[in-house]
C-alpha cells in the first residue's frame, strides 16, 4: 500500500448561503485546494464528491460532476458518495484508497452541502423507519445519552455546557465559522430547552458550505511546495446492533479508533490536535472517552479542567467544531481534515496549536450507536525533513 | 494491481414492487449472491451500495447500511454510491478497486432502486439546471439524436424499432424481466408517440429491483465452487462538453471503450456477449458503433441483418436489456454484469450464448453526451483450467 499525502486544502465560510448553489460552494472549496497545490485542474485524475442531502432538498444528483465541471474537469472518473454525516470522510477514504492502491497520483475530494432549511422543518432522510414519526430524533436520543452519562458517571450539565463555551470561543478565532460569538456556561444553560438536558446552544446548526482537499502520492507530494502531511490512518466502519445496550459510549467509535491507532502505529497520547463530531455537547465528551483521550466516564471532568482547550493537554475542535463552525453535513468530515492540515502546517492563525505534528479527525454518520451508519477516524502526521518547504500562511 | 474475480451473483425480478422496501429488494439480491458463493455473510469485508433516487423518492439515505443490516452484516466499511444510471457500475468499480488495490479479499456490491412512480410524474433529479423546465428531457434529446442519426447515416425507424423487438424477444426468455411480451416492428411503430421518432415501446421503463455481486481476490476465488470469471477491465469516465457538437455518437463512450479494451488487451472482435444501456432504441444502435461492434453509422444496418440477435454475430442484450428487463436505475449496471456472468458460466438457460468466454457491459448515467455524468465499461473473461469447477445452474 502506497503512502498518501495531502496536497492543497480549502473550504468556504460555513453558514447560510441562500443565493449560492451546491456547485458554487463546491467550486470555491475546490479552487482553493487546487490553487494552494499549484497544480492545473487537468492534473486531477479522479474526483470524489460527498453530498448527503442534495437529492432530497435541492432535487440535484450528480453533484460531483456539477462541481467539477465548473472547474473544467472532465473525462475522469467522478464518484458521488453518501454516508450521512460521515459522507465527506467516507469520500476521503475512497480517495485515499484510490491513491494507496496505486490507481492514481492526484485525486480531488470535495464535500458540499446546503442543509439550511426553514425553521421547524423535520428532515426525515437518514432516519430508520418510523423513528422520526415516533419522536426518536437526534436531540431526543442524545438527551437520553446525556442523562445516562450524568447518572452513571456524575457528568454535570455545566460540564456539558462547557463544550459549547469552548468551541464557540475557538470559533471566534476562525474566519470560516458560522457562529462567532462568545457564550458563557449560563448562556448555554439558559438557551431554549430542546430535549432536557440539551438546550439550543448545545446543538450544532444545519449549515451550507463546502470543503476540499487534494490527495496525492508521495512522488507527486514531493513536487508540491507544501509542508508534507501524510495520511497515517484512514478507517471507516459501521455500527453493530449488539452493542446498543450501553448508550454512554459507542463501540463503533472505539473500534474505528483502535483500527486507526494500529494502522498509524500511534496512540492517543501521541496526538497534538483533534477534531471530533460535536453534533451535540454530550457527543464531544463521549468522543474524548471513545478515542482514549481520557478514561471512560472522565469526559466531563476532562473538559472541566481545560484539558481540551486551546493551550490545554490536547486541544479538541480548535476550529470551533460543528457547534460554532457549523455543520454542512457532507462537508464537515473534510473540513475537519482541512483544519488538522492547517495546524500541522502552522497555518491556523490565532488558534494555532503550537508544534502540532500529529492530528486526528473523527466523525460519525446516521443512526445512533447500534445503527450508526458510518464512523471514520483519520490520523494525519506532519512528515519532517523529507521535502523542501515553501509554504505560505493562507488563513 | 491484483486480479479481481466474480463470486456469486444474484438479482430480483425487475418490475413493480410496490409493497417491498429498498432493503427488502436489496436483501434478496445480496442473499442470492452470498448463497451462490457459499460464504458466510461475516466473511464480507466491505460493502458498496448503489442507489440513485432513494433520497428523493423514498426519503431514505444510508441505503447500503439498511440493506446489509438485514443480512446481519455490520462493523465493516459500507459506502453509498450515486452516479445516475451508472450508479451500480460505479459501485462495482469502487469494489473492484478495493480488491485490486489489496485492501480486501471479499467485497459485496449491490445496486437497488424503487423508481416506479405515478404516471405523469416528472423526475427532475439528475437534470442540469432548467433543462427539465425547458423540455430538454431524455426522450426529447434522444429523439433529436435519432433524427440526426437517420439524416446522417440513413438509419430507418424500422431499424430503431427492431432493437425493441429483439430485446423483448430476449426478455421472454428471462424470468427476471419486467416485460415478457413479444412485439413486432409494427407494434413498436404504432405505440403512442413520445417524441418523434421515439414511441412508447422505444423507451425503457422506470422499474423497481436490485442486483448484487460478490467480488473477490484470486486466492478467495479459488476457494469458491464457481466457474472463475475475472474482471479484465473496469473503466469509469465522465463526459466532456467539447465533444457535444456531434450527437450521433458519444465520445465519452468511445473513450471508456478504448480504455477498457486496452486494460483487457482485447478488442471488440473478441467479445462473445454484450449488455448495453438501451434506455431508448437509438441508444443501443449508437452503442454498437461506439463500442466498435460495427463501424460508425452502420448500427441500423447491423441490427437489421440480425448481427446482435441471439445466435447472431455478437448477441447484445440477451437479458432483454433495459427495454424489456426494466431499469431500476442503480441496479441496472450490476444486473448487466450478473447477466454476463451467467452467460460465461453457462447458466443463462434458454437465452444462453453458446461458448461465451468474454463479455462486456456498458452503461452511461446522467446528462447527454457533453454532460454525461458517468460512462462505465466492464469486460469479464471466463478463466479456463485454473480452478476446479462445481457450478450449478441457478436460473
Amino acid at each position: 500500500m502506497r503512502d498518501v499525502y495531502l496536497g492543497g486544502v480549502g473550504m468556504t465560510v460555513f453558514g447560510k448561503h441562500l443565493a449560492r448553489r451546491l456547485r458554487d460552494l463546491g467550486r470555491e472549496a475546490c479552487l482553493k485546494a487546487i490553487e494552494e497545490s499549484r497544480i492545473h485542474p487537468k492534473e486531477i485524475q479522479a474526483g470524489y464528491c460527498a453530498n448527503a442531502l442534495g437529492s432530497a432538498i435541492q432535487g440535484e444528483t450528480g453533484v460531483g460532476q456539477n462541481v467539477l465541471w465548473e472547474l473544467g474537469i472532465n473525462k475522469i472518473p467522478i464518484i458521488n458518495i453518501e454516508n450521512a454525516c460521515a459522507s465527506g470522510s467516507t469520500a476521503l477514504r475512497e480517495g485515499w484508497m484510490a491513491i494507496a492502491g496505486g490507481f492514481y497520483d492526484v485525486v480531488l475530494v470535495v464535500g458540499v452541502e446546503k442543509a439550511v432549511m426553514p425553521k421547524g422543518t423535520m428532515l426525515n432522510v437518514g432516519a430508520a423507519e418510523l423513528e422520526t414519526k415516533l419522536g426518536d430524533v437526534f436531540p431526543g436520543y442524545f438527551a437520553l445519552t446525556a442523562k445516562k452519562h450524568m447518572e452513571v458517571y456524575g457528568t454535570t450539565k455545566e460540564q456539558l455546557a462547557q463544550v459549547s463555551v469552548k468551541n464557540h470561543a475557538n470559533g471566534i478565532l476562525n474566519s470560516y465559522a458560522q457562529f462567532r460569538k462568545e457564550f458563557t456556561v449560563e448562556d448555554v444553560l439558559n438557551s431554549p430547552m430542546i430535549a432536557d438536558p440539551i438546550t439550543l446552544y448545545s446543538c450544532c446548526p444545519n449549515s451550507d458550505g463546502a470543503a476540499a482537499v487534494i490527495l496525492c502520492s508521495e512522488k507527486k507530494a514531493k513536487e508540491l511546495s507544501l509542508i508534507p502531511v501524510k495520511v497515517a490512518a484512514s478507517v471507516l466502519t459501521t455500527g453493530c446492533y449488539e452493542n446498543g445496550a450501553d448508550i454512554t459510549g459507542w463501540e463503533v467509535e472505539k473500534l474505528a479508533a483502535k483500527e486507526a491507532y494500529d494502522m498509524a502505529s500511534l496512540g492517543p497520547e501521541d496526538l497534538n490536535v483533534v477534531e471530533v463530531h460535536d453534533a451535540f455537547t454530550i457527543c464531544e465528551i463521549i468522543h474524548y472517552e471513545d478515542l482514549g483521550l481520557c478514561k471512560s466516564g472522565e469526559g466531563g471532568r476532562f473538559i472541566e479542567k481545560g484539558a481540551t482547550d486551546l493551550g490545554g493537554l490536547i486541544p479538541v475542535n480548535p476550529s470551533g467544531g460543528l457547534l460554532s463552525k457549523g455543520h454542512p453535513v457532507a462537508a464537515s468530515g473534510i473540513a475537519q481534515v482541512v483544519e488538522i492540515v492547517w495546524h500541522l502546517r502552522g497555518q491556523a492563525g490565532k488558534r494555532q496549536v503550537e508544534n502540532a505534528r500529529i492530528g486526528l479527525a473523527q466523525i460519525m454518520g446516521g443512526g445512533k450507536e447500534g445503527d450508526t451508519k458510518a464512523c471514520t477516524v483519520h490520523i494525519l502526521v506532519k512528515v519532517q525533513n523529507t521535502i523542501t518547504l515553501d509554504c505560505k500562511d493562507n488563513i
